[in-house]
């Protein structure tokens, strides 16, 4: 048995197990814990370094995910085969995306797009709200609720989006569901599966895969600096557009008012609609607000879809959609056998939250937040690469694009940055063709003010 | 304004809000508060009944839902004029189903098949189990999980289906996901649209819904006295069998062995796939216990459904897929771009308490408790209607069927129970064709002893 003798940190940036996992993965990849060896059980190994039972558990879950060590029923846990680890890691290498299942598990600096800000979460009031829940509709949640959700959770919504967005809708026109993929298939039921979807390029891969999984049609229509060409989009056959004019992903320009009702002319003309996502509107740096395109739209055209996973919990997998009411109508006769995705206990805890003040409250201290975060980022980038980058995208959302002007392409950019300590992202993804252009994105919602600047300070010594 | 003066119960069987909702209501309706007449604040009303403002909020909701209320901005909430009212009652009575907003808002004996027993959940250790998750993984919640779901879980889940149900799986094979309807979807997505279902009829008509919103092709095959009648799947094109062998919905009865041998052996001769449906196979009142087809499969041609709406909470909306070890490859190749759909915190609260053994327990206890209801609801059926009935499909499962030897059509049966103050369901609605037996459904999860007994002797008024 081998004897683990390891310093864990009380650290706020590392959680135990990951700390625990990363020591293990290192002793097995350089040999000191050795193939075939086993490791201590996990209430050992609990007991051994003073840890809670489920720390050791989450990183053994993790380590046995990864094939570095195996579960040997009624025996143990050993540490892998080398071949078979090298095997595996060859695989994670290769289908590795920017949603792996632990992004930071090194002591990487990581600029993942999709991170948030972990420790202004009113973490306390969170479990508040859940607990309330639990006990005031203890007997509630054995009763099937309704199957566009909650009915005081959509009228919060209604009320934030308002206020916050501009987006005019009643309760009866919101669907609350399982996120973007979901009701991106949902809307496919809905609106006939021979609708030509036109896409932004680049543009979301996650609702590009979907329709290509469905096997739907789909036209890429490029973005300029206003974002999606609406003369591109007249001239193909697509009539439904999917855009994100708060803050274009990837590319994070927002769209202005002219655009808006040339696009909103286009649906009106063609009896079409658009998809508005308004992943991370929330969210806005500089510049005046444009209210959301459902807010503008007096023709039924417009479908939102917002989410809770930048502004709340990513891991909470709840969004919701408003329908145009014409649509609404269409979606009680043809899939009110649908049932609700979201927990009852999840809907009520967001909607508590919501009533009671704390989303707001945290959406306030979190624009203040990540504005700071932002002017960090830029003013460190201009310092240190004044003209050698351009940056893209900054007046809203929680990532940026930088283009290198250099002779690197974008594998490289991202392979120098990682030998320095810091993870960036390729953009090539999004776009429907290879593009040579090398432009990297970033994300700074999960990092600390201190995090970005050394960042940008390692970034600077790979790419310089 | 109107003077509220109703007094509260402090019962376990209606929920305050309930009670709330049914009085605001009864005294809408036989005009006490007239139409355009201020109802009290939430707030003063909370106050003035010395109850939460939560409840008071949830029975206002309700009754805006319903159209009994309205709320002006600004103004406040107003009995609604009784002519709306009427048009909107009408358009809920023309649609109401099984899985209506509140089955219990009156003082009816409900039936319902979906109901379980909320008294013996143990609502405290489950909340200790949310708590834990909570405070345990506070930093984990904003960390993406794994697409297939929590490994934790899945290990879990892997663990209980082999000691329980004979299923035979690794982690890998596991899909968490949100519910039956959306396992559907992704097996359609998985095995291809040019697939034929062939389902039992009559049948669950949750996934027929789906199954034609998506236009699939269906194949409705009779069931005899052991379920799905292999031999007229043969000669359908079906190449997917959807089967629910442990508890057929709604019949009832048990898939014999040789029944499953032979199903299995079309599977494999067809290259075709065999989708089972444990919904609530946990709970089996007499006879000796059989296998899950899963478990006898040994060509990989059964796909696995669980769901813990049964088992645990009818509105945690969670359930899991086991695909076989071929399919687990293909839909990690094909379908790894889906995000999970069920939030984190609820996967690890269920996996902790699972892991900590409550699951089991309570499945034990609840075993012993629905055994025990089964028992009760038959031997009242049996001394109360002799040979006037026949009761099928009793022995597993939260439900029975019964067959009333009388001249009334179901829709008589469940009028004349309803007027005596009983709800009981129809069957006719699982059938693909109008059937005339008037067969009743009757679940017993959610009702005490003595409901079931008080429930029985009302049916004999109504029926005798």
């Amino acid at each position: 048995m081998y004897e683990i003798t390891f310093q864990l940190e009380k650290t706020k940036d590392r959680p135990l197990y990951v700390q625990l996992y990363h020591y293990l993965k290192r002793e097995i990849q350089n040999g000191q814990i050795k193939a075939g060896m086993k490791l201590p059980s996990k209430r050992k190994l609990a007991v051994h370094l003073g840890i809670g039972l489920n720390t050791v558990d989450s990183a053994y879950q993790q380590l046995i995910a990864e094939g570095y060590v195996e579960s040997r029923v009624r025996k143990g846990y050993f540490a892998a085969e080398i071949d078979r680890i090298s095997s595996i890691m060859e695989q994670v290498t290769t289908t590795s995306n920017p949603e792996t299942i632990l992004p930071s598990v090194t002591n990487m600096i990581d600029f993942h797009y999709g991170h948030v800000d972990i420790d202004s979460f009113p973490h306390t009031v969170w479990k508040k709200c859940m607990n309330n829940t639990l006990y005031l509709q203890e007997r509630d949640m054995f009763i099937s609720g309704d199957p566009q959700g909650e009915h005081g959770l959509r009228n919060e919504i209604a009320d934030y989006l308002f206020q916050s967005r501009g987006v005019r809708c009643v309760p009866n026109q919101i669907i609350i569901g399982a996120g973007t993929q979901y009701f991106i298939h949902l809307l496919r039921l809905l609106l006939g599966k021979e609708r030509v979807f036109g896409l932004e390029d680049p543009g979301f891969h996650r609702v590009r895969e979907v329709l290509k999984v469905e096997g739907a049609e789909m036209r890429f229509i490029p973005c300029d600096e206003s974002g999606l060409c609406v003369e591109s989009l007249k001239e193909s056959q697509a009539d439904i557009a999917y855009v994100t004019p708060s803050h274009q992903f990837p590319l994070g320009m927002i769209m202005p008012i002219s655009r808006r009702v040339e696009l909103l002319k286009w649906a009106g003309r063609k009896n079409g609609y658009i998809i508005e996502d308004d992943y991370d509107g929330e969210f806005r740096h500089t510049g005046k607000p444009i209210p959301s395109l459902q807010g503008l739209d007096t023709g039924g055209r417009v479908i939102y879809l917002g989410t809770f996973s930048k502004s709340l919990i990513p891991t909470i997998r709840a969004g919701y959609m408003v329908l145009p009411p014409e649509l609404a109508d269409l979606y009680q006769r043809k899939l009110q056998g649908y049932k609700q995705t979201i927990s009852k206990m999840i809907q009520e805890t967001v909607c508590l939250f919501i009533k009671d003040g704390h989303w707001e409250r945290h959406l306030n201290r979190m624009r203040i937040l990540y504005r700071k975060k932002n002017q960090v980022l830029l003013a460190e980038l201009e310092e240190t690469f004044h003209d050698q980058i351009t940056v893209i995208g900054e007046k809203s959302g929680l990532h940026i694009l930088v283009q290198v002007h250099s002779d690197k392409s974008e594998a490289e950019l991202i392979q120098t940055a990682e030998r320095k300590g810091v993870k960036v992202y390729p953009t090539s993804v999004y776009h429907s063709k290879k593009d040579n252009h090398p432009t990297i994105l970033m994300g700074y919602g999960g990092l600390s003010e201190s995090d970005i600047k050394e960042g940008i300070r390692l970034l600077k010594k790979a790419w310089l």
